[in-house]
């Protein structure tokens, strides 16, 4: 079915996007506070709106793509905004990266208006946007999912509904704390193997085709039913990043994460829980946040 | 070639990989502080040393495969120990997973009998291990890594040369610091999504499969010529931990690995580096190592 979309925001994200939805063959109005992406839109078929409440005014569905929970909060519920123009019943869905607790402040403000709202984080970047293989994580009433499959569909291949208002905000930050660990302990390691003389690339083969990037897929399944018999014990575990320290201190490297997981494998130890599985370092933070995840 | 190999040290992984040696149709000297699986591999055709020593003594080429630096030390170096019985000029192999300090120890103690040492830690566990598919990481001399391939292709798959003395132990604590960084952040992002609400099996699913699992791929040739040109601005990722932490706020989860990644994050904004690619965050880590990491 083609639609009337309204799309707030053409940044690296939105203008590759709102590409898509045009090539699908959508009616498309646009709004930005730059003016080159809205010309570079208009040239391919789009109108342009005023404002986000001109957006909202000539289209059936309205998609944000902000940069932070502000810019989301002034497009939708700010003076001239999204909120101001939208007809009664009609589809919301923000797929910027904001705080959960925003995406919920909107579905709230929504409910006077009767409208159907989503909150539907991307991961992938430029290039996922591009070529319409982003992942994308939708949280909100299931119906309201299901009616906008097919437009996720343009713009994503991996489309994961996560379930209610704001869960696709949580899932998306769920992802971007496993990147960020990534990239930081893959730093980490880079370095010291670096300044202990190894070739930067052999270090980079050995990790990024390590067990690192298999662990997730053989122990997780195992953890959710609390199954934390070794495989790779913790305590040992433990050693090796002692020796990871030490070497770190012989050759003059700082490994700050490293450190603090190396700290939280020794409370497992002293909670007697050495001999689990190394993916049992989860229940050190289980017990900070007194909560058990089960499958 | 067929040899006659010394074995020290048959726990998880030393047991099955004595079985390997034996399939290939190696003879097998044994010793273990354990008695049980001494028998067992008799049973297969091992003969059993009494002593480290003993083992070197009736053996063409030695291996250790034990729990830490001060094991390896007392069956090598010590009373009884391999290098009181190991012929001058013969191999001797340290698979177990110590300081590269103690591996440089270790060859320095060798040039006296004339002996051909390797560093030569693995990873996959049990499981890699008995199926032969280990990934072994190998330092000393590249000529003897070269005679010892063979031998290391009956307990592995993944054989990689990585330099000098140490310089195995040296990726294998590069990998440690992987694994665990990996493990810890999905730990994070495991309980956070939980206690938010979410099917854990979503949040596994998505992360798992996710960005994370390929940026190392995609960024760590590029961060090897210095390109730090986003992809993913740093900023915009310290943004988004910023809303992970307010969510482990809100819902009672504590991030501490994530808050310190975004507090390293924050200092690649006061260094003018927010608009570099996250994979930047190196740059944070090179600083305090006072160390550039260059292919």
């Amino acid at each position: 079915m083609k639609l009337k979309i309204g799309l707030i925001g053409l940044g690296i994200m939105g203008k590759p996007m709102a590409k898509n939805l045009l090539k699908a063959g959508h009616e498309l109005v646009v709004y930005d506070v730059v003016e080159a992406p809205l010309r570079e839109l208009e040239k391919l078929g789009a109108k342009i709106g005023r404002s986000s409440k001109a957006v909202a005014e000539q289209s059936d569905l309205v998609i944000t793509m902000l940069p932070d929970s502000p810019d989301v909060e002034k497009a939708a519920l700010g003076s001239q905004g999204v909120f101001e123009g939208i007809k009664s019943g009609s589809t919301y869905i923000d797929m910027s990266t904001i705080s959960p607790v925003t995406s919920k402040k909107l579905a709230e403000a929504g409910k006077a208006k009767n409208l159907k709202i989503l909150d539907a984080p991307v991961s992938g970047g430029e290039k996922g946007a591009i070529e319409a293989s982003l992942t994308i994580m939708v949280g909100g009433p299931k119906a309201v999912f299901d009616e906008c499959l097919p437009l996720f569909q343009v713009l994503g291949k991996n489309i994961v509904y996560c379930g209610g208002v704001g869960a696709g905000q949580v899932v998306k930050a769920c992802n971007q704390i496993l990147v960020a660990g990534v990239l930081e302990s893959a730093g980490e390691a880079l370095v010291l193997g670096a300044k202990a003389g190894v070739d930067p690339q052999i270090v980079f083969k050995v990790i990024a085709s390590g067990w690192a990037m298999r662990v997730l897929d053989a122990r997780v399944p195992l953890l959710l039913k609390r199954d934390f018999k070794p495989g790779f014990k913790t305590r040992l575990h433990y050693k090796d990043l002692s020796i990871a320290l030490s070497a770190g201190s012989e050759y003059g490297v700082s490994l700050p994460v490293t450190s603090l997981i190396r700290e939280m494998m020794g409370a497992m130890k002293v909670a007697g829980r050495g001999d689990f599985d190394h993916s049992g370092i989860i229940t050190v933070l289980e017990d900070l946040a007194k909560f058990e995840v089960k499958a």
